[in-house]
């Protein structure tokens, strides 16, 4: 069963194409037409990345980072490649 | 434009529809049939919604978190109804 429409897009041919596990996390941010609520993805993404980490080791070289802004809504994209053999951390404090 | 077939459910009648702004966030692990990482999601949705608690204030009643495990994917959903007079907080240390 899947979330909505929510779905991985395919593999992506890399030059080395290694086993790795994939972690996406995508956040939207729909405003109201009566909200002036700014935008806070931006900044938010950093943090989100922090906490990612202290679960799971993520190279820089395997985060690929998407943002979208429309009128109503914006969106943030981040899609991470997981070495297989890292096994996920205990979750620190 | 939308992030490959990701898109905001219906909004969903509530006794009180007020006007809110909405946050989604998806996240998504899959997991490669040769890995035998352990599926550490669960304990990432708190440290998520605190991240989120830091740029907006957020009710514990306005949280919808739904968590889906299959044999290579496991996935969380958190929704988030946001009030739409609650200005964003600039994002804490």
């Amino acid at each position: 069963m899947s979330l909505f429409g929510f779905a991985f897009k395919p593999r992506r041919a890399r030059t080395a194409q290694t086993a790795r596990d994939r972690l996406q996390l995508l956040l939207a941010h729909e405003r109201l037409g009566s909200s002036s609520a700014p935008d806070f993805l931006p900044q938010l993404q950093n943090d989100l990345l922090e906490v990612i980490r202290k679960y799971v080791a993520v190279d820089d070289d395997g985060v690929e980072i998407v943002m979208q802004r429309e009128d109503a809504m914006s969106s943030l994209e981040i899609n991470i490649e997981l070495p297989s053999e890292s096994a996920p951390k205990g979750a620190a404090g």
